[in-house]
């Protein structure tokens, strides 16, 4: 019996290279989970195969400025001229089905929603030492020595904002740090500023 | 990998009759955990069988009022004519072990504890609805109607305190009910205040 029946918004952030796409994939494959993805807005345009609604939501410019100006969005970013953002009313309305809406987001983005959505749950993933981190971005073997060290300092800097969430869990294994992620979904639902109200009113029956 | 390597207070506690000893003993059930009971101190005479350290650790009066006075117990009370505490030393070495030390205590009990360690995690233990905690108490079958009533008052008051704890937990079934507390023993130790310490020493490395 859980007594906070509505959902967590839980955001799942971190430095730059450490695997928050990995741990959120091992996260949905889990059994017995109410996990939903958050779906961005965006004003690029469609591809092929892409689906209004799954993929994103696909909006033009003006609309999408216009929900700035309207606070409709839990953050929003421009990237290469086009927006991205996560739209408050669509994050609403699966929490209040129950699901827990996943954000995997850059750290900028996270301390966006966190002036917004104060009850949702921030977890900072990093990585087992900054060590790994560098080797991480090295074997992907994708990028230029240039591209790794800019990728680096960058993280650098993300490093020290870990004090601002309520998690740190680290990635030193991606199911390790999936159920970890579990177990604070788990907890939360329990934590006392969330359960108060509905047990005032199961002991008041 | 853990960043906290230092074990968890854990204070199972909750109105009369709730079933805190069935969810103790379903905890320590569980496979692979790092619990272990914190044993009282009291100043009541050794029984057959029980063993000093394991049972109890059995001291004289004098000695108990002494450590009373020297703020050596995370709480004590007096119980029909003998002492029992909490001794805080005990707690402390098994904390730095990494042990997860589980203390199953009543209201009054816990409250203390709550005031001489602040980083212990407190969960209050309720039932499904104060219909099942009536029910629970009539099925024991050992208690006069008269003592069930004086024990439904005092379960009572002790419902109103539930907002001076961390987690509140429904124990509808035990074992859903020991999953939940075991999930959030992990997710503390994920939380920032007990994680950033180490994380700030590891990132310096």
């Amino acid at each position: 019996m859980k007594l906070n029946q509505r959902g967590l918004l839980v955001v799942i952030s971190g430095p730059s290279g450490v695997g928050k796409g990995t741990v959120r994939r091992a996260l949905f494959n889990m059994p017995n989970h109410d996990l939903v993805y958050s779906v961005s807005m965006t004003t690029r345009p469609v591809r092929e195969g892409e689906i209004e609604g799954v993929d994103y939501y696909f909006v033009d410019k003006e609309t999408f400025l216009r929900r700035i100006q309207e606070n409709k969005f839990l953050e929003w970013a421009e990237f290469v001229g086009h927006y991205y953002g996560t739209p408050r009313d669509k994050v609403d309305e699966q929490l209040d089905l129950g699901k827990e809406v996943v954000l995997e987001i850059e750290v900028e983005g996270a301390l966006q929603v966190r002036k917004q959505m104060k009850e949702a749950v921030f977890i900072f993933l990093v990585p087992p030492g900054k060590l790994a981190l560098y080797d991480r971005l090295k074997n992907r073997g994708t990028e230029s020595m240039n591209m790794i060290n800019k990728r680096m300092r960058k993280a650098e800097g993300e490093f020290l904002l870990a004090h601002k969430y309520d998690y740190i869990v680290v990635n030193d294994e991606v199911n390790n740090a999936a159920d970890r992620i579990m177990a604070i979904i788990r907890a939360e639902h329990a934590r006392t500023e969330r359960t108060i109200h509905n047990y005032i009113k199961m002991i008041g029956e």
